[in-house]
């Protein structure tokens, strides 16, 4: 990793053993804020947090950011770097948003307490972010998606991917009824015998698999209607 | 409001002007707790934090709970007790579904920052939250769902919720592109001419609706296929 001296008392001479400090990069911070996010929250998170956690003055990081809006557009840009639009480009409208849901929600549940900041972020200035809802947008215009519906479909499976990612987090014995078994049967047996149980593949998914195929055959469906309203109900 | 003294050093005498406490109740206890959550969210929530929230001395506190997990399961059962499972008693296994749905997303939408909390909560030791689940199970397995389908059908759906009780909460610009709307033109104007966009109706309940109608397509598809293996693909 490369080391500068950019102490915020940068008129000490430099001296052999003296703690040097990162470099401040957009790569660097970054990461810095997905790990501080991860311990403090979004409430504990403030630009004097993340100089104290990069062991830099306030004002060396206000050369590169100017609020923490900005840091956050770098996150959501990051992450949103990370899923996989390439579907899009050569498979049909159905086929590439279930890759894509498969790999952002797996984007997200490796940072599901981002999950909640993201889900409500607004998307103006995040370069990265746009352009994965253009692709997205594309492809579904393509499809003959009609275009006042773009909006509406990715973000009802976007709420499934987030809530998705959330859930991987969710501790294995989340639905053990504990002392209360014997009041709750019908539910016990459920999860006793959730078709996830005992095996290799975890609950969530399993989930997962199940409500994205819903969605997608109810989607189907949905562009089915509306390419042909005449045979509508 | 029934107010008491039951201050930490109540040993001295009341008098007159002194500031009284609330009684300390479940629901005292977990209103508090809401406002509390909503404000310095989970990583800042703590007994202490609840204490001095409330006025009183945390050892007052723990003469009603043990611990932080006590409190978060009167939240997590009084947000359950508020979702209307009735229509599983009367109606079809979908259209009860359907209603406990947009009953289950407002409970949690009125208390978005919850939401992470709650999603990924151990269920153990809380009944109202148990007794809706029981009913769901019921419903479910009265439908022909094969009792090893019922957690991931459940979880599925309330992913989907979770995602979309956070949706809520977006900012309305959310999809606003700024300054790159010439970046991306399709998505740009996917989002001025979405459904909900000058309408009463919000994008948000626009999203819910379409994401719920395609989830409970898909789910009857699946029950179909379910019942009936001979005729399965």
């Amino acid at each position: 990793m490369a080391l500068e001296n950019q102490a915020a008392g940068g008129h000490e001479p430099r001296r052999a053993g003296r703690p040097a400090n990162r470099v401040l990069t957009r790569e660097s911070i970054t990461s810095a804020t997905l790990t501080l996010l991860e311990t403090v929250g979004y409430e504990g998170f403030t630009i004097a947090a993340l100089a104290r956690h990069l062991k830099v003055a306030p004002s060396a990081l206000y050369n590169h950011v100017e609020s923490k809006r900005d840091v956050l557009i770098w996150v959501q840009d990051h992450l949103m770097g990370l899923v996989d639009t390439s579907g899009f480009q050569s498979h049909p409208w159905d086929d590439a948003l279930r890759s894509w849901a498969w790999s952002y929600r797996a984007a997200f549940a490796a940072h599901a307490p981002l999950v909640p900041v993201i889900a409500v972020m607004p998307v103006g200035g995040a370069y990265e972010t746009l352009r994965m809802y253009e692709e997205v947008t594309r492809a579904l215009l393509h499809a003959g998606w009609p275009r006042e519906r773009v909006i509406s479909t990715i973000v009802a499976v976007e709420s499934f991917i987030y809530g998705s990612a959330m859930d991987v987090s969710a501790p294995t014995n989340i639905f053990d009824p504990g002392a209360l078994a014997d009041d709750f049967p019908l539910f016990t047996s459920a999860v006793t015998s959730s078709s996830s149980a005992g095996t290799e593949r975890s609950g969530a998914d399993d989930a997962f698999d199940v409500g994205l195929e819903a969605l997608l055959v109810g989607l189907r469906a949905q562009l089915e209607r509306l390419r042909s309203p005449a045979s509508a109900e």
